[in-house]
């Protein structure tokens, strides 16, 4: 009976550790068949360095707790391992710490790095010769994984940005007769626009609300997009811009690197929001507020989807049970059954089709114009940020999880990473 | 009986809606001593342009939906009156657009400034010899109307940002042993640190979590705060920083104003936030992230505070009931009765001691170093953000209220404002 390693890795999002959660208490359920469940204290580094937490020591209601806790308990790193042939160290000493733990099972929850570090250790046990089964658990915000219909922790920030915009718009209708007309959120996803695309959730049937979309795919057109603007505010009398952090210029430069320099000569540090309000302001001469959300925005448990957290739990759970049966070198991924109702189920995929692939939005998932999302894209994303799922509070507050995060003692000698 | 008008003024809030539903439901409960509801269109330029919505044209469901929905539902303006000396032709036109739609009382939800143009109504009676009961409705997000203990909106802002400072800050944890060490979120609040101050809560004896504030009180200090920060990051690996949007330097000039230009040459139109973080970078080398919450903040309805929401609805109502005893030219107050258990009641306060002052935060709710908050001030917050009071939610998204506001038939001429 083999005992487990558990990381989190990457950008850390509001259900990670509702997947924490899914692994641990499906381990505590499988007691004769799998042994502690260790995790590594800041993602794969904590393994390298042999710094372990033992989750044992922790109650079932704390680990229950992280159901609703967002954020990486035990710490997230972002750190690349190279290939066996480039870094064998490396994976040498991964294997002595795994040999000196009894560790058998290896489960990294993360996005597409860190299913490519996964990828790596489960093939220690052919390239190596130490019999280790690794599985992936989903996780990213930016939903750019292959295969699996949507990603843990997506589904989240997609609400809260669906959430936000809405209200947002409220305020700046209200505001516009005197004061602001353009309303700029920064959303996150350098690469993909599926959060930006979130956006457009805001705007329904039932509350129909301008706002104007810019995508990491689509290259920002100046003059396109100070049309639609100028056209939208003559039409609402006011108009809200959700751009992605990503979004480049026709030179494919980012355009949040406007070379700016600050009082100090220091580059300026900005995002890519006050970037579009100072166009509008300066082309259009429209009063504009903007918000940059940051990394409110992924770890914002208070307002997460509810079909999400299952979601996040579900395939931490999957992973655990998919790596008794003996499968290495896969991840549990989300199939959509139906669209109406929303039906899911967890399926296994291959490791080596998720890993280094990203899926950016289809093409016809956004409209002709560049600047909204179509009815299929709509269909994709409302399902996945149905449900409320919130916390506790105690004292006004979220009653987040801190664990004790009990280190293991140390067997070996020390390694640099 | 006399018809009533009701305007909002000046920024919204998530509950200055619910101010308008306790006018309008109370209103409505008195019909044989009160007319009709006539709202304002954008706040007093409605009153000034004859410009009035039909509020008896929404049904039941819709006003009470009005207690759950943010931001502003009649529109609301940035538009401050003149004295009557200075503008005798705007109080002639008001009393004119009164006459002809037989308004006799006039309630204004508004803050600081709104109170002034609600106080130079009241005096029409006296001044200009039209008899009206002008009543003003306590709304602020600042929180620096002074007489009344706490502003409605302000409770639900200060839970906002404790709550996502909250959650970021346990973000940040995650990231800080190979990425992010420092993050800012910068907080409205031009003059009072009010805002900020909650930030600090987010912290607490269940959750001990490193967060540095600036308040706009305190004069920033860039030696001590850079120590500050660094010796918060040596101690906890990473650290928070709250910021007021109006932190000024010893200069006086507010620090977001770096004089900083564009690739255009435009005025850099940036927040405080990318600068203290830039200063974090350059002068201590920490990895940083930041966020601006403007809007989002204040129009943050999903995630209210239960007593905020309750306090809106009670000065709104307790503002009809005055009104009906011919009290003229008073705002209802809150009134804190004691603190454990927290129980508060509205009291009527006079205008006249209302309008035109600020109420910053006193010395001794901000701790000695000037970073941090005291017990009193933890004791003065923590009741105001108690409670969750969560809207309706269809397909993911809260069901917010758009009324059909129903013009009333003009019956004067134009005039321009």
């Amino acid at each position: 009976m083999k005992n487990a390693f558990y990381a989190q890795s990457g950008g850390v999002t509001a259900v990670i550790n509702a997947s924490a959660c899914g692994v641990i208490e499906t381990a505590r359920k499988h007691k004769g068949k799998i042994g502690k469940v260790l995790a590594g204290r800041n993602g794969i580094i904590g393994a390298l360095t042999e710094d372990l937490i033992d989750t044992s020591k922790e109650s079932a209601k704390a680990i229950a707790g992280l159901r609703h806790t967002p954020a990486g308990a035990f710490g997230s790193c972002r750190y690349k391992l190279k290939s066996i042939e480039e870094h064998k160290a490396q994976y040498e000493r991964l294997i002595e710490v795994f040999k000196a733990h009894d560790i058998g099972y290896f489960f990294y929850n993360g996005g597409g790095d860190s299913a490519d570090t996964c990828l790596k250790v489960s093939r220690l046990s052919e390239q190596m010769g130490y019999p280790i089964i690794a599985v992936h658990v989903p996780k990213t915000v930016d939903n750019d994984l292959p295969v699996t219909d949507n990603c843990p922790g997506f589904g989240s920030v997609a609400k809260y940005i669906a959430v936000s915009t809405r209200e947002a718009t409220l305020d700046v209708a209200s505001m516009a007769k005197t004061s602001t007309k353009v309303f700029v959120i920064e959303v996150m996803g350098r690469h993909a626009g599926w959060i930006a695309a979130a956006g457009a959730l805001a705007s329904d049937k039932d509350l129909d609300l301008p706002v104007v979309v810019l995508f990491p795919e689509i290259a920002f057109d100046r003059a396109k997009f100070l049309a639609r603007v100028d056209a939208t505010v003559k039409k609402f009398g006011y108009c809200t811009v959700v751009v992605s952090e990503g979004v480049k210029g026709p030179d494919g430069r980012f355009l949040s690197d406007q070379g700016v320099r600050d009082a100090f000569g220091h580059a300026q540090l900005g995002g890519v929001a006050p970037v579009i309000a100072g166009l509008v302001k300066s082309e259009l001469n429209l009063k504009y507020h903007w918000a940059v959300a940051d990394y409110l925005q992924r770890a914002a448990r208070h307002v997460a989807s509810k079909t999400d957290v299952a979601q996040a739990y579900a395939t931490g759970k999957a992973a655990v049970e998919v790596a008794l049966k003996g499968r290495n070198s896969v991840m549990p991924a989300i199939k959509r059954v139906s669209n109406r109702p929303y039906k899911w189920k967890v399926e296994i995929a291959e490791l080596k089709d998720v890993a280094n692939k990203e899926k950016f939005m289809p093409r016809n998932f956004i409209s002709a114009d560049g600047f909204g999302i179509t009815e299929k894209c709509r269909q994709y994303l409302t399902p996945l940020i149905q449900g409320e799922d919130y916390p506790p509070y105690k004292n006004g507050l979220p009653q987040y999880v801190r664990l004790k995060n009990v280190g293991v003692k140390k067997k070996l000698g020390e390694f640099k990473v």
